[in-house]
């Protein structure tokens, strides 16, 4: 134990991302990229940025960007804050909106940052068990400074239902914080919660539909006090000028991100069918992956054969997870050759 | 006063970067930026990214860019952490090594987002402040828990003298913080303290030194379990994929940051002398830019004048530095019409 060290964060073990592993061929499942390249739009302006203006600070407010944003989301640029990946925005959050005596709620399972962040803060959790089909129950009397509501949920890629999600903002006493990392790929949003209630923030990010995990650009859509505290406590220059102007063609290039997200839900959709005749149990997916519950071999025997095989995909040890593989959607030739893996597996041979 | 909000939040008014005004024709001397492009190499490497690469996750550790700097500082991997701008740093320090009964210090007048960092993590502040000629003096028995010490200081200019750097850190009984932002254009820099005394960190920046202040990149060296702390808890992917090349590739040409600083050197040498001549006091300088205190005119009022003419420096108000102007260092052409613009000024015509 050094002395020098917060005890909070010695106690942590700190988040755990999905690997990055450099390895040639190998098919990569297991942290949801895009399979698809970025809008075209991206890859223009990335071509015509001279070096040279990067010797100046990039705008500390990201105007234009955040323009971008509220267009749209039909909103206006003080309901949005961009941040360096969603992540940034979650962070935020927890710095901002939960004093040191309040509390932090999410489901379990969930995105597993959530419990992180609270360990960072040092303040409470209070994690809400989900039923074993993953749906949703909560004690009455419950309450909590914060509550991070993955929706989508991840990993198990449920989306719940809009009056369930509205009730509930509109009945809870503390911050709703809904993260829809993945609600490109679902059938509704809640952004008209956010624009419409004092204690609603939506959460998204560029990284999945919009096929730009390599740049960190997510935002939060709500009221403006909420979103004024955010921009009080960030970084001061967070996004930096490439990002800004990236992510600028990115929003605006809304085809782009509708016609990948429409192709992945294909595919999702003829790889959910054809892993659930081979025997698995596939939930229903409003994301860009798959929640499947193997046939006849452990989630962590199934990993460990596809891995040899080159394809990685991701496994979350544990009582609550352990029992299933979360499966991204890639390309169809990608998913072909997971199909005729997991044929294999599950057969034994 | 929202109920949402943490109350230390609610209070603070947070900091206030320089203008970044968008004005054709403005000289720029206000956010000590680097006049000069950044090393040919970045934009080459800038020319042949591929945008496609950026629906990839980047390295969560950006291994590859900080051997390029254990390489550059003769140090460990694990002595390097990189940061979304050296600001990432700090903040991140004030949140892993201050504990919730803890306290930050520095010097008055010094970087101002020290106390803004102290008021987002609501932790004690304890200012040390300097003697009229900027030196330094301290009370036996003082303490923090974090000590953020410029030095270079800002808007001051001024080194500290090598070996009382090495005193004060070998006797601090908390962390000090070197922020060595200014230091490519100083004398010598305090890295040996980082990489032999348990409390010592250095940050450094890219915004200035090597012209990318538009692209965030700083980094701190230092013990590794300080380093690992940091590590513990920052953002999961806050260096995005182009930051990281590109950072590479500058990090990689030492000539290049050499040359710049050598030329901005012999400038500020020149500007310096032309000032004292005309009956300003200029403080010695181990920076980008100068510390000046106008003849005859108020700061203010040469602020003001300057700016009508289109030429912005900076001006902090208040009984410690209101007195002066921070004037960055540009090219000579530039500067050559700051002092017209002087002479003028100063003569009152």
């Amino acid at each position: 134990m050094s002395h020098f060290i917060r005890q909070a964060v010695e106690k942590m073990s700190g988040y755990t991302p999905g690997e990055q592993p450099q390895v040639p061929g190998l098919i990569k499942l297991n942290t949801n990229e895009n399979p698809y390249p970025p809008s075209p739009r991206v890859a223009g302006v990335l071509k015509n940025f001279t070096a040279e203006s990067l010797r100046l600070y990039p705008d500390p407010l990201a105007v234009k960007l955040r323009e971008a944003m509220a267009r749209k989301h039909g909103c206006k640029l003080e309901n949005v804050f961009a941040g360096n990946g969603s992540d940034e925005v979650l962070a935020l959050c927890t710095r901002a909106l939960v004093e040191p005596g309040g509390s932090i709620g999410f489901f379990e399972p969930s995105y597993s940052l959530y419990s992180v962040l609270a360990e960072i803060q040092d303040v409470m959790q209070k994690p809400v068990r989900l039923n074993a089909d993953f749906s949703w129950r909560m004690d009455a009397g419950y309450s909590a400074s914060l509550f991070f509501l993955a929706n989508p949920n991840a990993p198990t890629g449920i989306q719940y239902p809009r009056e369930t999600i509205r009730t509930f903002c509109q009945k809870f006493t503390g911050v709703v914080l809904l993260d829809e990392a993945y609600v490109d790929f679902a059938d509704y949003d809640g952004t008209d919660l956010a624009l419409e209630l004092p204690n609603v923030l939506v959460a998204r990010t560029l990284s999945k539909s919009s096929s730009l995990a390599g740049l960190r650009l997510g935002y939060a859509l709500g009221p403006e006090p909420l979103i004024a505290a955010l921009y009080k406590i960030k970084d001061s220059y967070n996004l930096d000028r490439l990002t800004q102007e990236l992510g600028c063609a990115a929003i605006e290039d809304g085809d782009h991100l509708r016609r990948n997200a429409d192709k992945i839900k294909v595919t999702r959709a003829y790889v959910a069918a054809a892993l659930t005749q081979i025997g698995c149990k596939v939930f229903p997916s409003a994301t860009n992956f798959l929640w499947v519950e193997p046939a006849r071999r452990s989630a962590a025997d199934v990993f460990s054969e596809l891995r040899q095989r080159k394809i990685l995909v991701r496994y979350f040890p544990g009582p609550l997870t352990g029992h299933c593989l979360r499966i991204t959607i890639g390309t169809d030739a990608e998913m072909e050759k997971l199909l005729v893996a997991m044929r294999k597996i599950l057969a034994g041979t």
